[in-house]
């Protein structure tokens, strides 16, 4: 925008270039189905991460508490009220067994405005940063809003679609990484790391200096086989093998509150202090009214409530991968947590040629709304289609039945 | 944080440059009265610019009906719902009859969100963005995290301490400007500048293709002379004398929604997509339990509540001014909105040395907590402090009488 030029002539407005973000497919999807909708169509909706059943009865009424008092709602400290973040250091000895100190947490604007802070305080301009393709979009495109090279790390099938050291370190020959995201459960794959694979690359990590930012949104929305002997059945936090490492959480998943924009990091010592300062600057503090109710999140009743949750995804995933054959897809990802299925369209993509195309005869002809995978892989997201099973048992067993007939009929 | 060599040493782990954020002085302050208070002190609190008074009855109580209702609670769009930008919309008719597209509103996860996203959307790193000294510290802090090369502008009492566009192009000559960041009512200062001014600074930088990004939360928080022929009385909308421009506003000041975290921008046409993808990415959406309810900000009864909290703002002050003399202090600015009392602190000034000890030894002493103005100009801010009569009018009389106690003892 800048010209060099002191005599002031006019300079063209517009965008930055960090402005511009790619725009997502799923946004034309979802626009589409409210279209159809309206329209009087009967849409099943299976693009959203979201869970249906919303916030823990005790949190949802806490929250109307919190109002009906009309106890004054004023900033709180940066980093969150310190009873909220000493119940969240408490939830890490429930689930984990690991002692946390409270100050170490931050109390975010959902996991989005934790992985802002994060970055700003973790990366400089020009660091290098990797991830994994497939992968949540907002990662590459809040390191490059914020100045970051993003450098992708194709995952695929035999990887279970997770980085791996040795895909690190053939990263590194082009260049030193300053950091690593890593998700675990991933989305759009849903697969996960075990103790083994984070051991090896929090290894990995620490031995280079390369920071760790751990994505744990969906722990506890996990599917461990029934009887296997796993330690880990929430799944695994990067704090056991590095104390370094950054740890980003929300209360939008296993707790059902997308909509309420509360999360956390979990921060190592040496990002705490720029954590407060900079949140203080960016965000000045999460929402209070969400903050004071979701100290009853760690309820026994609620956890118990959202357990219930996580067992109506399991049995819908166990019906989604019973009919896999009836989808007539290619090879899916092991959905080993969250609520996607991640699958190749094999035989359908030679009929559609991509699965942007094939989304939009899917939802024009039978209705069914499905996310296609480029946003979260412009390399070969194009063949792949994710599936939230969040929704339900009997909205995907429709979803089912109708995709059946869609490729019957076409 | 990178090496150059490729045999990957460790690297040293620590906060980047960007995200060392200069502590604020009152949070000592804010520190310090807590352990007071805990230690059974009376401390009276002019610190926070908050009003005490909290939302509407109807916001709140439609908050509450919200959450007891357990409807979902799930991610809206990400600019918010059309509900809520369409009232917003609505109410730049009443206050400033002016026609908005409610396309052009984005609601924000407070007015910092909004800033986050309008310096990401309408600036370059590198750019150079002009603001007022004094000024709130955050939009320095942000821009500079952001990679924005901040120019402060020295704006002192002959200019009612805001920019002029004179002393822009005394600034232009160390290179071009891409924005300018407004404020009007100002804080700390509570300064405004009228039409006339803003016409000049609007032409000033349309002329020259400068952005300009007007500050606009404090407005209706204002205190037009009784009988004065003012056009104004709410502070005017840039928007009148630049489509080009962004405005920031919120729900924290008017509305006494501060802990809500809600706010809105008004977009000019270009930056309206941008800002929605980067809304979607950095932000996914403000919190939904508050778009909800915000709604009912705009209700008759909520415009009249908040008029009954501004002419208590208005008492506060008037009482604060006709005890400027004992005060003690030298020349106060102007305060035209907003609810700050920006004071010289005149013969007080030799016996301490700067603000930050003055405010210390006052807090120790007499039990008053005021904010050493260091946070707002590190230039001359050690000369001054901000006073803010949000507390109302027993508070400030109080403090008023303590201040000149501590004044005749010392």
């Amino acid at each position: 925008m800048a010209t060099s030029s002191s005599s002031s002539p006019r300079r063209a407005l517009g965008p930055s270039s960090r402005g511009v973000v790619p725009p997502f497919q799923v946004m034309d999807v979802l626009d589409r189905v409210a279209v159809l909708r309206a329209q009087g169509r009967d849409v099943v909706s299976l693009c959203a991460g979201e869970p249906a059943g919303g916030a823990p009865t005790l949190v949802s009424e806490a929250a109307a508490a919190v109002h009906a008092s009309r106890r004054p709602l004023t900033y709180t400290s940066a980093l969150g009220t310190h009873e909220l973040r000493a119940e969240i250091a408490a939830h890490y000895r429930r689930w984990y067994g690991l002692d946390l100190d409270p100050a170490r947490v931050a109390v975010t604007t959902g996991s989005s405005g934790g992985f802002v802070l994060a970055f700003l305080a973790a990366f400089e301009a020009g660091d290098r940063v990797a991830l994994a393709r497939p992968g949540y979009p907002a990662y590459r495109n809040i390191l490059r809003a914020l100045g970051c090279e993003v450098v992708e790390v194709d995952c695929g099938p035999e990887t279970r679609f997770q980085p791996t050291p040795e895909q690190l370190d053939a990263v590194e020959r082009g260049g030193p990484l300053a950091g690593l995201v890593l998700a675990s459960p991933a989305n759009p794959t849903g697969t996960m790391v075990d103790r083994d694979e984070l051991a090896a690359l929090t290894t990995w990590c620490r031995d280079r200096g390369v920071r760790l930012v751990s994505d744990e949104i969906y722990h506890g929305v996990t599917y461990p086989e029934p009887g296997a002997a796993t330690v880990d059945p929430r799944g695994v936090c990067a704090l056991e093998g590095d104390p370094t490492a950054v740890v980003v959480s929300s209360f939008s998943k296993y707790w059902g509150m997308t909509g309420w924009r509360l999360g956390w990091l979990v921060l190592p010592e040496d990002l705490a202090r720029p954590v407060d300062a900079l949140a203080g600057n960016v965000a000045l503090c999460p929402p209070a009214p969400a903050q004071y109710a979701a100290v009853a999140a760690f309820a026994e009743d609620s956890y118990r409530e959202c357990d219930a949750a996580v067992a109506e995804f399991a049995a819908t995933r166990a019906l989604l991968l019973a009919s896999a054959d009836r989808l007539g897809w290619g090879p899916a990802a092991p959905p080993d947590g969250a609520f996607y299925y991640w699958a190749d369209l094999g035989p359908q993509l030679g009929r559609w040629g991509g699965s942007a195309a094939y989304a939009s005869a899917l939802l024009e002809q039978a209705g069914v709304a499905v996310t296609p995978g480029g946003d979260f892989d412009d390399r070969t997201g194009g063949r792949y289609v994710r599936l939230s099973f969040a929704a339900g048992p009997s909205a995907v067993a429709e979803a089912v039945a109708r995709i059946e007939a869609f490729h019957a009929a076409t």
